[in-house]
Formats: structure tokens, C-alpha cells, sequence
């Protein structure tokens, strides 16, 4: 999406040819830098110091990382430890793995003198189908903008809700949940979004950074203040990411979804979520007994980084002694979920729906 | 309650008998400093600056500075003066202008000579009454704590989740919300207490100040995670203040409050409001559309302190053009409500319970 006015994506091939740009998200929202990766060990570093986030994005500079490695050395043992390396940057990221599989596969059958084009070229097309793969479900989310705009006075403003960063620099572009906003404001429907901060980390900084450098129109709010605006008849739709899905359509997302669900459930606002259907486990049914929750160190709820007159710094929020409690994820049941936004339909949140959308996959995996 | 296994107040009549003296709740939860109130000035600036917080201790605070007032000029013109000056420290707090109206009545009947004395003995009487009022509701309260603990495995904590700062800081002593806990502890009971951060202002930090001096158990998190521990069978009641209730049970409280009821219906927690009977508005009815919603200032959103290697230290958390919305309350709909926890009893969150419960009050402004 555009940056003062210039397309970018949070990823690509670098201008010289030989290496990968990204865009350094420890800088943002308050500096926008780009961070050249020229080998192994600088993707390594991006992906472990959180240079880039987001599964997919992850997922994608793992895989322009093999490219780098291969350039360098194409032996088997050079594969093998690079793919090494790069898996052990983020242990739980699942497009980590995905992505280096998926590499893996391209490149090991190749003799050496030709692994490092091929790496190249797959990491290109990793990097394409995820973009492609945003663009339908914007495209799939842009149709539920489009009702609720028309039902509205005219140039009266959609106004959506998110929450935490599904937006696209957590992918390769567009993102998940904003993919239908951004095609909704491109294609001149007026659209306002309540951002949340998303404590602990602060993700709607993120979210807001994008927006705003996109044009669309937006305010930043606590994670408190969603249920009020919902009570008062200020949020007309609201659109959030997924972590995992189970095959009936309970949603792991961030932590604090769940309180949005219950609170569009209980205004009759529509709650859709938007998700590439890599990021359905089909071997998961009941979200709260089977997706494990990740908790996270305490740092990160007991002090938080920010701008103060002496540049980056970190304060902190809580008394020395005060035990803290940091989950990063909860599950929205499939019942408070209005709809499925994936890159082929608006699917039901549930069992029956989502295996008529993917029957190919959902066979493969069955829990039963 | 204890600071350090010392008794405290918020506010109380300093040795040389004088003076006043408060916690200054500015450097709180870093550094623990008393602050003592000598003038007029020194009072009002206390109550502008937020040394002193919470509307039972902004009242007893408005009280005694008109003990102060008085003792260096008790003529009318010093009385009418010294009021107005109260008055406009902050002006949406509704007990500062009830205790100002109490210490009037007694204090302007009187001859100049007399003032001094009778000032100081009512605002001591405001403050005992405050605490008074508190213990009543920390012993209705402590029944619904017994009662479940008396449900559990022996040692197994009582899991309380509160939001905001309804503590002994916020009042003279013991708090509303915290009452019912500080009971439970002292009498052996195990209690453990879920502290909601509170974004904007992080009022949690506050809280489990309290909490850890007072030798309670609790652990700190963001407002996000409460929904998900309600989730897991990790929060067994809920004991939230108000700030405002209407005659039929619907609460107006801290930002996000209404978030954390939601999710303890749909969990089937019971959710409790703590609050004296003074803080019912008998003129309302309908919360959401009767409570009027103070908005504040964008700032407390976009930037937040806390404490650096440099001490105390602002940070910005958004860009600077990101704009920001900050409700500071939202309404609780009765419905959600399992009951209000009030001096008199425990009363259900309906216009007949409270009727029936505060005769006296109840018709003397009834909106029919």
C-alpha cells in the first residue's frame, strides 16, 4: 500500500538484484526505514528482532532468507542449515515452517548450480500468492462494505472496527482485515476505522501508521472503548484477523477479540473475520480446549516502549513487586462470529460451511 | 489499609493538629510521599493536580480545605471565596460540591469565631463517614466472597477480577470495590485479584499498589485478557465501583467495564457492583441514554508515564497525526448485573430492589 504517496510492499527483491529490502517495523510507527538483506544471517536477524512481523511476512522472509543462502552456498549441508537457522528464529510461527518446506521441496532436487535461481523464483511466488490470496479476500470483504455503504446516507462513512495489526505489513501486502478496506476507500466508498491499541503490544500503532499513510481515515482508541461506540450505534462492521481457525470456525486471535465479539453480538454489529484458509487447522474443533495459548514474557504488560524528547524509550507501568500475566491470544466461538472472509468466499462460521468451501482440505485432516 | 504493615488513610488531620495530610497519589505506584496541606491553595492545588483522586477523596479533601480556609479568615467573603475556589478544581466531580455543600450549612449558620472548629470537626465526620459507608459495603460484600470460597477445595483462592481503581486511594479508606477483598484477606480468607491495567490512565497500577501493600495476592494484566480467563473457569466474581447508577441498575463505569460484564454473563460469572448509596442517580433511568459521557483529552491516549532510567518520563505511543478518541466511561445495562453491593445490602440491579432498598431516596426524585 502506498507510503506518503509511493506503493510499497513489506518486502522485495532489492534494486542491485542480490539482495531483499524490507521495511524495519521496530522503527514504526514514528520512523519509516528500509533495512537491506543481503545475507543468511541479516534475515535471520530481521525475523528474530522482529525487523518483520506477521506470519505471512515471516513466512516470506524465510524464504527470500534461503535465496540469500544459497547464493552464498548451494551445498546440501548450506541448505539444510539455513532452513535450520531460519526455523529456529520464531519456533512458533507456522508460515516459518510452511514457507521453508515448501522452499525445501523446490530447491533440494536441484543440482547446486541451479538451487539459488530457483530459490529466487519461489520466494517471488510466495510473495505473490500472498499478496494475490489479500487481494480476494479484500475483494470477498469489499461486498459486505458495499451493502452496509448503501444502506447509509450518502457520504455517510462506514465506520469499522479492528483490532491488533491485520493489516499489511503483517503481510506481504494489503493485509487480511484491511484488504477490504483499502479497496473500499480506493474504490471511493468512504470508510472510518476505529483502531484499537491492542495492549500489550501496541499493534494499532501499526494499524493507525498504514492508514494513515494509505488516506483512510481513522481514530485510535483504547481496547476499552469498542463495546461504548457499538452501545451508541458508531460501529457499523467489525473486521479482525485470525491466528488459527478450527474446522467449525472458533477464531484464535489476538487477546481482547473475544470482548469485541460479545460486544458486536450484543449490539447486532456484524463480526467477520478475514483469513487466508492456509491459517485453518483442520485437525482443531473446539478452540478454547485445543489451540494452546501462548503466553508471553511479562516485559511486555509491565513496560512498553514509546518516543519521549530523548528518542526511543522504554518506561515502566507497574510497581517492581506486581506479578503480571501476559496471554497473547484468546478464542472467539464460532456462534459470535458472523462470517468467514477467505480468499474464495464469505464463508459461515461453522463445521458444514467451511468443509463445502474447502472440501479438498478439510478431508485431508479430519479430527474424527 | 497497610502501606509497608503500617496503617494508612488517604487524608488525615496531621500531627501539629494544623494541617493535613495526603498520599500524593502523583508519584504513586513509584514512590510513596505524604503531602502535607497547610492553605486554601495547597488544597485546592492537591485536588486540580490529581495528588488526590476519587470522588470520596476529592470530597473529604474539598471538607478540610475549607477547615483550612477558615482557620485563616473566617468571614463570609472568605467562606464564599474559599468555596468558589473548591468548587472549581474540578468541576464534573459531584462530591465536591456535596461536601461543599454540607460544610456550608453547618459552617455558615455559625459566628466567624466558631467556623474553625466546627469545619474541622465536620469534614472529620465526612471522612469517618466515608469510611464507615465502605466497611458496610466490604461486609455485604464479603458474604458473596465466603460463599464461594466456601464452594471451593480448602486453600484454593477466591479468583476476583476488578477493573480501575475503586480502592482505599480513591476513598478515604478501604475503597468500594477493594472492601469486600481487604475483609476477606484479613479474615483468613485466600483471595487472588485479577488487576485490569485501565488504559488511558492505567488506574491498575494504582490498584495493585494497594493490593501488594496490603499484602493481597493479585496478579496485573491488560484490559484485554479478562474475557479469556472468564473463559478458562480463571475468575470467579467480578467486583467493579461506579461512578454513576440509575435508579434502575444500570452502571456507569470506567471505560471498559461494560467489555468485562459482557464476558462474565457469557461465562456465567457473577458480576458485582460495589458502590454507596450516594452515587445512585434517582433522576435517571435509562444509563445510555441518560448518563452523559465525559470525553477527555486526547493526550492521555497518545502518550502515557511512567518511570525510565531518567525517572519519571512522558512517551508518545502514535504517530503524530494519528488521530485519538478517549471516553472515560461506559454504561453497564442492568441486565448484566448480578447485583449492587451497597451499604445497606447486597440489592438487585432493578428499580424495585433499589426502591424497596432506599425508600427514602427513591421517591424524593423520581423522574415520573
Amino acid at each position: 500500500m502506498k507510503v506518503d504517496g509511493v506503493p510499497y510492499r513489506s518486502i522485495w527483491l532489492a534494486d542491485d538484484g542480490e539482495s531483499v529490502d524490507v521495511i524495519d517495523q521496530t522503527r514504526l510507527p514514528f520512523e519509516f526505514e528500509i533495512r537491506n538483506l543481503r545475507t543468511l544471517d541479516d534475515a535471520c536477524v530481521a525475523i528474530r528482532d522482529m525487523v518483520v512481523r506477521g506470519a505471512p511476512l515471516i513466512g516470506a522472509t524465510a524464504a527470500y532468507g534461503l535465496w540469500l543462502a544459497m547464493r552464498d552456498d548451494a551445498s546440501d549441508a548450506a541448505l539444510t542449515e539455513a532452513r535450520d537457522a531460519l526455523l529456529a528464529t520464531r519456533p512458533t510461527a507456522v508460515n516459518l515452517r510452511w514457507a521453508l518446506d515448501r522452499m525445501q521441496s523446490v530447491v533440494a532436487t536441484l543440482v547446486p548450480a541451479e538451487r539459488a535461481a530457483a530459490a529466487l523464483d519461489e520466494a517471488g511466488a510466495i510473495a505473490n500468492e500472498d499478496v494475490a490470496t489479500n487481494q480476494a479476500i479484500g475483494r470477498n470483504g469489499l461486498e459486505l462494505i458495499r451493502e452496509i455503504a448503501a444502506q447509509k446516507p450518502a457520504g455517510e462513512s462506514v465506520n469499522i472496527l479492528t483490532h491488533c495489526n491485520a493489516g499489511w505489513l503483517a503481510t506481504v501486502d494489503w493485509g487480511t482485515a484491511t484488504a477490504p478496506i483499502y479497496l473500499a476507500h480506493d474504490a471511493g466508498i468512504p470508510v472510518h476505522v476505529w483502531v484499537d491499541e491492542t495492549r500489550p503490544r501496541n499493534q494499532g500503532g501499526l494499524t493507525a501508521w498504514e492508514l494513515g499513510h494509505h488516506g483512510v481515515p481513522h481514530t485510535y482508541i483504547v481496547d476499552n472503548v469498542g463495546g461504548h461506540l457499538m452501545q451508541r450505534g458508531q460501529v457499523d462492521l467489525c473486521l479482525v484477523g485470525s491466528d488459527r481457525t478450527t474446522r467449525r470456525g472458533d477464531v484464535c486471535n489476538k487477546i481482547g477479540t473475544y470482548l469485541k465479539a460479545l460486544a458486536a453480538h450484543d449490539n447486532g454489529v456484524p463480526f467477520y473475520v478475514c483469513l487466508p484458509s492456509s491459517t485453518i487447522d483442520w485437525s482443531a474443533r473446539e478452540g478454547i480446549g485445543e489451540v494452546p495459548i501462548e503466553q508471553r514474557a511479562d516485559e511486555e504488560v509491565s513496560s512498553l516502549a514509546g518516543r519521549s524528547e530523548a528518542g526511543n524509550t522504554r518506561i515502566r507501568l507497574t510497581p517492581d513487586a506486581t506479578p503480571t500475566a501476559n496471554i497473547a491470544f484468546d478464542v472467539t466461538p464460532a456462534r459470535l462470529v458472523s462470517g468467514l472472509v477467505t480468499e474464495r468466499a464469505v464463508v459461515a462460521a461453522s463445521e458444514e460451511a467451511l468443509g463445502a468451501t474447502f472440501t479438498e482440505l478439510a478431508g485431508s485432516k479430519s479430527v474424527e
